[in-house]
Order: C-alpha cells, then structure tokens, then sequence
C-alpha cells in the first residue's frame, strides 16, 4: 500500500490570465479609456493593499505573445476570497476590455517530502528557522519589480514510470534531488507550488519569480534532467511576463 | 472471459454550467437585468422544489477560473425530466446572459463491486441499512451550502495496465480498498458517483460534496495513490465551486 | 500478410447535429419564429417521407447537453444524397437559428467476419432469413420513438495490442464474442454499423437506439468488457437523445 | 546511421479548405449573390484554365459535413504561384461569405522507395515509361467528375514501433507491398502523394480520386491492414467530397 | 545524476502570428486601407532599423495556410523589448485587421553539446572563428529575401526513449551526428535555434531560411532520421511562408 504524503495547507491562488481587446481599445473614446485604466488601478491597487480581506497579497504582470495580454495573481486565506476578487475584476470598466482566456485555482501547499519534523514532531518543539521557511511558503510574498513564468504541473502515471506507484522514500528522495537543484538558483529565483489537484486538471501551479528571465529558463532546463522532473514530470502550458505598479496600467494599454 | 459489475441505476443527472457574458451584463439596462435574476431565481427556485418532476433534487453553484461561472446541477428519475430542465433553462431571460460551454450527463449507479448481498440475494432479506445507503447513491441528496468538486472518469485501457482485463475479484479488491480511502473523509466529504457509458467520452462523473476545500483537495490527492488511480483512474477537468442559495443569485451577478 | 475482411456496402449515412442559438430564436420576432418551424417541419417531413431520394430514411433527435441541441440522421443511397440533404437543411429558415458543431459521414457495412456464406457462397444459395438480415444491416430502419446515443469508434493500433497485425481469424473470433454480448440486449436495443474509414478520422460511426436509456448504458459497459473493445476499442465522443416526431419541432424550441 | 530515401519534387499543393457563412448567404441581396457566384467561378475558371502561372492544375470540390463545404486544390511549379492563389481567393466577393477551417500546403514527392533506376542510374537510360510515370507523380493530373478523399498522414516514431529507426531495405519492401495493394484499384482509385515536411505537422498529404466512394473506403481500409499503415500510419482528419464545375458554383450555393 | 548542459545566452525572439481579417479589408474605406498600409510599414521599417532598441532584428513574412497570413520576427537584446514590440503593434491602425492567432517567445542558444573549447575554456583563448560562430547563433542575422520555416520542437521523455535521461557524452554524440547532417546544407539553409524552457509547452524554436523552400523540406526530412529526431524530437505545428520588404505590404494585402 502506498503511502500519500502529509501536507498542510495556507494561502488560495487565483492566477487570472486577461486578453485585451486590443481593437475595442483603439477605437474607445478617450473618456471610457480613462475610467477604464482608473478603475483598473484602484482594483489593483485596493487588492494589492488587500483591502478585500484579512490577509494575503496580488500582483499584476504583462504576458508576452498570443496566450494573455496581463494576468493578476491573488493569494488569499479562503477560496471566497479568490472567487470574489474574480467577480470583482468583472464589474470594473477594464473587464470590459477584457476576456479571461484561461486561469490557475490552487492552494499552496508544503508536504511530508520536505519536513519529517514539521509533520511528525510536536509543534512547539519545530525549530523557528523552519516554521518561517513554512510559513514563507504557506503565505507567499510576491517579490517587487521583476519576471514571473507560471506553468501547471502533474506527476506521471505512465503504464512504466509512475510514480503514484513509487513508495514514500523513493519519492521524497527524488525530491530532495530535486530541491538540491532549486537552492542553487537561491538569491535569483524564488518559487511558489500550489496544489490544485480536486481543482484543475494539472495537479500542481507553480509560479517562479526572478530578475533575469534567462535564470528562469535555466533552472527549468537544470531541473529537466532531475529524474522527479525527467520520469515522473508532465507539463502543460508556459507563460512569462513582467511585474507592474498598478499606476503603469496606461502605459501598459497604451504600448 | 472478463465479468462485467452487474449494477443498479437511479436518478438520471446533468451537470449544466454556464459562462457569464458579463460585458452584457454590465451594459444591460437595470429593467432587463431585474428581469434576468427574477426568471433566474423563479428557475431555481421551482427546480430545487422539483415542481417540474415526480422526484429529483436540483441546485445552484458558483465556479471559479474562466471553466464556467456557475454549473446547475440536477438529479431526476427520467432522461427526459434533465433535457427538459435543460432547455426551460434556455427559455429564461437570464439564459441570454449565458452561454453553455460544457455539461454532462449521467445516471446514478451502485455496481456489484459494492454489495454482493444487493445484487445477489432475495431483496426482501436486504438489510434496511444496506438497502437506505443504496438508496441515498442512487437518490442523492445535495448537501447544504457546502463546495463542490466535479470531474470526469474514467479506468484506463492501457496496453499493460488495462481495467477492463482485470478479472472481477481483482477489481472488487482494488475498489474495496479505494473505498477504505473514502471512508477516512467520512463526515468531511460525501461523494455521488454516475454512470456515463454511452453519453459522454468519460465514463463516471463524481461530485464531490465538503464543507472545506481543503478536504476535497485531500481526498483526490490521496486515492490518487490508491492503486485503482494511480493504475487504472483517467482524469478529466476539475470544477471547483460553491452551493449559493437562489436568492444570492443577484449578489452573485454584481461580484 | 494480414488479411482485410471482405465486405459489402448499402446505405450512407450523414449524422447532421445542430446547436440552436437559443438567444437569437428567443430575440427573433413571432413570425420569423413561425416560420422557421414551419420550413424545420417541412424540411424533416419531407425528408422522413423520403421525397428527396430513391430510397432510405431519416429522423430527428433532441441531444442532451452542449454537444448539440438536436441530430438529424439520413440514410441514403448515394453520398450525393446526403450531400444534398445536408445542403438543403441550410435553405431553411430554421438553420438561420442553428451552427452545424459536429457531424459524421458514414456508409453502412457488412463484413466477412459477420458471415462467411454471404461473402463466400453462391449468392443464389443464401439463406433467405440470413439476406433479410444482412439487408436490415445495409438499408437500416430507424426505430419511432426511443433513445438515441451515436459514438464514432476505431480498433487500436497499439505498440502491442494492435487490431490491424491480429490474423483475420482472431479477430472474426474477437467479433464473435461481442456479437454474443449484443445479442443479449435483443428486443431492447438495435444498432447500426456504418464504416468512415477513408470519410472520418475515426474508423466507424455506430448508432443505438432503445426504449431505456440505461439498456444503452449497460450494452455500452458490458460490451467494454469484451476483448475486443477492452485491448482493441478506441471511442470518441458519446451523444445521448430521443427522437421526436417533426410536428413536435415548436415544443421542442419552445423548451 | 539510417539512410534517408532520395526524393525528387515536382508541383507544390494547396489544399484551401472553405466553409460557407450559410446565414449570411440567405439573407444576402440577390445582387451581392449573384456578384459573389460571378467572382467565384471566374476566379476558379481562370485557375482551372492555370491563368495565374506557368504550369499546374486546379479544381473545386464540395465536401460533406461540419469540416468545410468546399475545397479548391492548387498544383503549381511554386510556392509562390500558391500563396498567390491563396490570397486572390481573399479579394473575391465569395471570400466575403466564407471562412478557410483549415488547409494543406505541400509538395509532390517521388522517393527511392519507389524506383532506384529513377536515382541511381543515368537519367538519360531511363525507360520512358517510367519517366512518364515519375512525370505523372510530380506534375498531377487531377481527374474529372469524381469523388475525392483528402488525408493528412506520418510514419509513426513509437517507442518501439519507429519508422525512421528502420533500414532502408525494410522500408523500401514495406512500401512495395503497399503499392501492391494499390495497385489492385488500378482504373479505379488514383492518388497523390505529396510531402509536407517543414511545412506542416504532418509529414503527408495524400489525395485519393475514385468514380465510386466505397471504392475509397475499400483502398484505405484494405491498406491499413498492410505492415506499413497498421504499425507504421498515423492518419489526421479525413475530408470526402465530390468534384464540381466552377460553372455550378451557384447550383451549390444554392442548395 | 543527470548533467545538463552549460548553455549561453543571447538575444530573445518573439516570433508574432498574424491573420488578416479579410472580409473587414475587402470592406473597409481606401482611407483605412491606406492609413493601415502606411502605418504597417512605419512600424516594420522602424523595427526592421531596430529604431525601438539597442541592437536586434526583425523581419516580416507571409505565411501559407489557414494558421496565419504574415510572421513578425524580431530578436532583440531583452525580453522587455520584445514585449514592448508586440505591445506596439497592437497601437497600429494594421492591428486593427489582425489576430493573433499564436506567438512564440525563445532566447537565443548555445550549449555544451556544440562545442567544449567555449564553456570550459578561457575566454580569451578562444579561437577566434569560434567566437564569431557562437556571436552568428546569439545575435542572429535574417537573412535576405527568402523562405522560412518556423516551428517548435522538444525532446522526447518517453517510458523508454528518454533524452534527459541520457548520458551527457550520449547527447553530445547525438548532437554531433545531428550538426553533420545539417552541414551537409551549408550555403542552402541557415538556421536559429532558440530554447522556450520556462516561457513555452515546447523546448525550443526552430527558425530555417532557405532561398529554394525544396530545401526546408529536405533538411528536416532528412534529419529526422538522424537518431536525435527519429527516437528523440517531437515536434509542434509548421509555418511556411516568405520574406517580404516592409514597402511591399500594400502588394500583400491586395493579393
């Protein structure tokens, strides 16, 4: 019998992809373009004060190519909040120039592969350094000023390679290869994995923030040839983009 | 030559969901959006009073991400009674804010893997408590204000690991033990599980039923190891949602 | 060398499935509405009538969900037939309310592994309850008033379990079996079997028709279970209806 | 190392796929039709009468069902002389009442499998007859008044079935078995064959032309049975129709 | 443990898809039309004299089929300026009678597979001819006046043919055999690879220029026999088409 990692659980994540109605833009009088950019900014900036709910953060990003124009990413404590920052986008005039082309539902998640003695231990014997590394990735900050890509993710179940089928110490010590990989890129990327299997098709999101893109094609590439990601990874669709203030809403819409 | 389950059937289900075209939303005059939630709710409303079948019971979810903004569930006797509440639907005002992307259709069913004593033995010597647990598969209740997951399924025809190869005892067993995994969420999570052999690409879709999203996460992350899954399950798309009472309907079309 | 089985054809067959653009026909005035209905019914009487050919039959199905809102079925002579029925529909006032989103052509077919004497004998000699059967494959009657569920299928081509590399005796030994299957559902379910190899990217369009629709579950399932579909059956997608007489057009567009 | 075959090529291939707007023809004035017929079949008569170039052969064919409604193929010496072809459709007043689902851009190709006297040897030694067949292949005929099937097609890269991992013996003797079988429809069924690597997913476009469609259906499933299509063929979507004079262009239009 | 490549980076691509809305052309005033062309070809002609940034190039090209009608091709030193030339394409009175029915987003490439002297080496013993070749493959050329191919492309990670689970000598080897075919078209085709790791589905984006388009369908034809493409490469759709001055584009639109 296989044995399921523990897990916790913290923060929802709506990842909102949005296309702009490039034409609609072009030919809208330049009053319904103001309200639209001004409503557009106080729902971003209102959501990146969260002022929606208890805690959490958002952010906006520009999208490069044909798959989404801008996508707005939320963290929030419930998943009412996430699904009512959704409706929310629809009532500003921005929505209208807008079409949601696709979304991410997750929640972040850390697991057993990662701390026997945050699951198995007594809380309060958990070392602080720990608690905070958990807690960092169970309540995500969303770094300032710099590149994002987000792609969903499954574990294979191949009729030969599937690791649903792997014990528990073969999984967690392909993991901890794998994590290996990731702190080599520490002070240049920072990642957060949620977990959206019951929510989505892919079972996991996983959204990587860095100054320099090419850092995000190499540690994507680095960690291919892990075998967790080499056997055992599926992937679906890439997107890249860029963090925005609110405020530049205009000059983003207008080139 | 391989044993098909023999099975029982109940109510008949669609799972209807819609996308709302909220640019017509938000450019409606207010007389014509009062109109579409009146008919909305008085819809609703009759449905979930079964007012246009003998029996059934139907209700109304929110969705998150761009899949659907709300799905329609409903469970009656007929195939008949879900294709009319199908198109009474579209004879709403409200329906000309929405569009259909996807739906499905199934039927409710127990099946011999569950209960040797229902399909083999005399009815009248079935255990009441039997007979009341078959009773509530194949007459689901909807639970109140609750989330809701729906996905389709079906067992992989892989060319080693092959479900419909597998002798009647060897799928008994495995389903035996993926029902030990079911029985962990007891009290958490209830499922309705129908039959779309013959509708739809997949062959069952499942409902699941909690009052914390975080358990319905769980539960599909962990039958995923259960080897009917991690072997033999094929996923569909996930819908993740939550049951609001008909007079929300208005709130929820103004975010 | 593999050997094809031989094979003989009758009728084709277009299955013409049609969404109705329930906004447009709720917007449009009464009497383009009446009129509308007015050249469906003339359009599907004259059709059922036979008007338009030498020889066949056709009838229209309400189709469940958002696959199609009804399916109209022609068996014909010659593929100019249903090219010109499928043509003809598009002159009426009724396809101004419908988009075609799926369709499939097919022609009826008998094989060598259904009979060797039809194949191999002197036709002279031929059983004559044995020629009436192999005509009621080739010139199909469509049964009044019952379930529908049409599925494109094609034998699989696998790395290992491959249809087309079986000997042609194995797989007339395969189709006995599943003969077998279907022969348990006699009185409760007919079926039509018509090839597309050369027409469609799946191999073969099958119709079912029956009084209950959980008799076209359970046939589906159990027939799942035989080897032949089990190792060697690829399907496609699965579409569920009840044919209606073409005077009940109105009640059908009126919900 | 595994040899490529040789190739030589002749004409290059557009396969335009076209749907009508059907709705918009309806309600078109008469004037703007009659316009749109006239603009239609001198365009498809001057590219019939190969106006637009040196060389080449073009016709119009109708094709049944959802996946378009007629198809103009293009041999022509270039792949210029194509895309020209391409977008002098666009400036028709027909253009206005279609959309283009799909297309096939490609290439004729005869290859070493088929003749090493062709390749090996001095051309000028080389028999007439093939010469004049070779001929035939590159510079494509396209028959009157028939049937036509169009199908895109690639050899397979499994993991253990993998076409270009085989020696060029072994494919060159699996090819001449399926020419035997194509030979068997000599005066019945022509084909051709033209390659679209570099220039679309799949690696072929194959055009069969035929006085009766069962006799298309018979060649492609007695070929699938042969070694090469039943391991080694995977096969896109198929497209059936039937040839027209331009001069009946508004005969189909109108139904 | 699996080693990746060392790899260096040089100027990110933006490969920009677009189709013509045809019917809108056809009816759109000769002041639109000429607004469109003028502003059109302002926007190339900047971007073709990199006007918009430090360094780079950009081309534009038609494109055959149904999967766009012209190709903007830029390469440019940031991601950011690719972003900002998509974005201003869009304020374009041109954008007005596009879509953008897909895109891709890569940055130029070399790895360790090509050659060992330039990452482990000392730069400054670097021969200078090899530098000259990495600087060709990171700040591309476009060449002039000829055809191209585009498409994306991966390695394969099979149940049993798994590139990241080769050895890095099998790769190299691999690779190596790979670039000799490709030499053998030196002075026909010319080509950019460029990886997509983190920004697309696909690996890497295939770029080939050749003035005799026979010779695209060769070169991929013939590599992929090469054992790196038969057992390794899976590849994404293709794009055909042809280079074209900015001054050109009124010729283009008008057929």
């Amino acid at each position: 019998m296989v044995e399921a990692p523990q897990t916790d659980e913290g923060w929802f994540a709506l990842h909102d992809f949005r296309t702009v109605d490039w034409d609609a833009w072009r030919d809208a009088p330049e009053r319904e373009r103001r309200r639209a950019i001004e409503e557009g900014i106080s729902y971003l900036d209102s959501h990146e004060a969260v002022e929606d709910a208890d805690a959490g953060t958002s952010a906006v990003f520009s999208v490069l190519g044909h798959k989404a124009d801008f996508m707005v990413v939320h963290f929030r404590p419930t998943l009412d909040d996430i699904s009512r920052a959704e409706r929310q986008f629809e009532q500003t005039a921005l929505a209208e120039f807008t079409e949601q082309p696709t979304s991410y539902v997750s929640v972040t998640e850390v697991s057993g592969y990662v701390s026997d003695d945050y699951f198995e231990g007594n809380k309060e014997d958990i070392d602080t350094g720990l608690l905070r590394y958990i807690e960092g990735k169970l309540q995500p900050d969303i770094p300032d000023d710099t590149y994002v890509s987000f792609y969903p993710m499954s574990k294979r179940r191949g009729e030969e390679h599937n690791w649903y089928d792997l014990s528990f110490d073969e999984r967690r010590e392909l993991m901890s290869v794998h994590g290996d990989t990731g702190r080599k890129y520490a002070g240049k990327i920072k990642q957060v994995i949620a977990s959206s299997v019951g929510f989505e098709e892919f079972e996991w999101g996983v959204t990587l923030f860095g100054d320099d893109p090419t850092d995000i094609k190499d540690i994507v590439y680095e960690m291919r040839f892990d075998e967790v990601s080499a056997k055992y990874g599926e992937f679906g669709e890439f997107y890249v983009g860029r963090r925005f203030p609110p405020s530049d809403l205009g000059a983003f819409l207008d080139g």
